[in-house]
């Protein structure tokens, strides 16, 4: 069975030898800088993981877990654009270094050549891959509409932005588990549970992700610290900060809402303060340790050995515990 | 065999029914609204044209034919948003209607969408069909990222431009009807020399779009009038005029593209006056007919009853003579 950091070299090694050799040069050279900032690559990780399970050779499930880490890349890279975000893993964004016509287009090209390399699977796997594949990349879309609208919105319940998070981050990771099982050659009920595995895990990273914007290290985070806050993201941070807020405290935070010009450090400050009074650091991370735990039960119910759940355990609590 | 009407109906048909019914709705509406505003049908229109060559019964291609169709129009929403273009078809494009976030995001759905119907066909085809289809959209960007860059560029070859034209328009005229012969049973000789004819014919077809963009009627056309000249377009017309333009017409075509701000329709006339003086509307129809009679010698060279060929033919004629 293949250690954590043996997958790991091997995706580093599988991504470096991505060739986009098709002209004009300049349409992919956006897309060879954004997948060399590096990554967790946690999402592929997951994908041979699950496939080393059931089978020891791998090999067979590498285009299925590139295409993730392609489409994943492809993701960052119009959302970065429709975000204005000026940083991606502490360098600038593709429509930064270029435009936002390269930005549109190379994703494009980047989104297509996802499929390009899923298309590289064994036949016998193709048909259920890219069914899987295409019904998760069109609730990611849905996912980053919902986010899009949120930002708009004066309300959110915690239910639509659970809703949110699970259609933008948790379906690509339960895809690229069951992926993984599919061509491991898992039964029906294993690599359900592993999607379902992956889900929950998938919620608990993103509550985490919405924890580290506010609480995270600069140094090791990647993006900029406060990212969500000043740009009024409806996280679960701020969703229930505004249900749980004294009137004091509701009248600050609409008061920074409507301010169109202000220093960045004292919002983040603000919104920090309030936070902390209102204990929801706390509640996030109990809300992580819920979904933790729902992962676990479908972890349970595999119907493997458990030494062949060593690996994927061991990445769980590496993603429950994250600070980058 | 079907008729040229018989088959504009039943894509009409299919395409009124295509549902895109993943929430939320809003991600959707614009994929509708652009599939409703029509257009000529002229790529699903060859696939199955080109099915029926070879099989009487043509349901087997319609996911192919409507991949293409879905495809075509996500380029379509893109290009106009890179391009900002106002309309499409008579009438506003999609990022004018909605937001340049709407039409980035729609678009990216749109393109998933295509691989979704394409997902349709009987698995048999599926693996030559993915192939051809990926391959062909990712030269399409290609056509694009050179379409974009010759406009920042002083020079331009005709030969650079028939290579953009022919990635950006020329390759899903013949990945259509190489479709068409895939399902259809063709003789692999027979699927190359149908997707060669389609090369041609689709050259043919983005010169004559050059020519309408100057010579076209704003009433049939569906674009604006003069296009091409008021972003400085390197098409095959202003291509030849800069090499072919006396010392004084070169210092006028120069002074417009500098020109900050102009009456629109001055400069459209001055170019206009330019490329009738130099005769360009015929070296433009001459490059027509050249790419016509080559494609016609691919046809030739189909192994099968001339019969057969009559909707194709048909077609070819239309596209050649095409006012819009």
């Amino acid at each position: 069975m293949l250690s954590f950091d043996n997958i790991l070299q091997r995706i580093e090694q599988e991504v470096s030898q991505l060739r986009f050799d098709y002209p004009p040069k300049s349409l992919y050279t956006p897309i060879e800088y954004i997948l060399s900032l590096g990554g967790k690559r946690i999402r592929p990780a997951l994908t041979l993981i699950a496939c080393n399970i059931y089978k020891d050779a791998v090999d067979d499930v590498i285009p299925a877990a590139l295409c993730l880490e392609v489409f994943h890349n492809f993701t960052l890279l119009h959302d970065d654009l429709m975000d204005q975000a000026d940083k991606r893993r502490n360098k600038p964004t593709v429509h930064k270094v270029w435009n936002a016509n390269t930005a549109i287009l190379s994703g494009d090209a980047m989104l297509i050549a996802a499929y390009n390399v899923l298309a590289h699977s064994r036949p016998e796997y193709m048909e259920e891959l890219l069914g899987l594949f295409t019904m998760t990349a069109l609730e990611i879309c849905g996912g980053q509409q919902y986010d899009m609208e949120f930002e708009l919105r004066a309300e959110v319940s915690e239910e639509e932005y659970i809703e949110m998070i699970r259609l933008k981050t948790a379906v690509l990771m339960a895809c690229g588990l069951k992926m993984g099982a599919i061509v491991g050659g898992a039964a029906k009920e294993d690599a359900e549970h592993l999607y379902q595995y992956g889900l929950n895990i998938g919620l608990a990273f993103q509550l985490r992700d919405d924890l580290l914007d506010v609480y995270g290290n600069p140094e090791t985070f990647g993006k900029n610290i406060g990212g969500d806050i000043l740009c009024n993201k409806k996280t679960f941070l701020l969703i229930h900060a505004l249900r749980k807020a004294s009137p004091e405290q509701q009248k600050e935070l609409h008061g920074w809402f409507e301010k169109k010009s202000y220093v960045p450090e004292e919002k983040i400050a603000a919104f920090r303060h309030i936070y902390d009074d209102l204990g929801l650091k706390e509640m996030a991370e109990s809300k992580i340790q819920y979904y933790y735990n729902e992962a676990l039960l479908h972890f349970s119910r595999l119907n493997v050995p458990d030494e062949k759940l060593i690996v994927l355990k061991e990445v769980s609590d590496i993603l429950l515990h994250r600070e980058s």
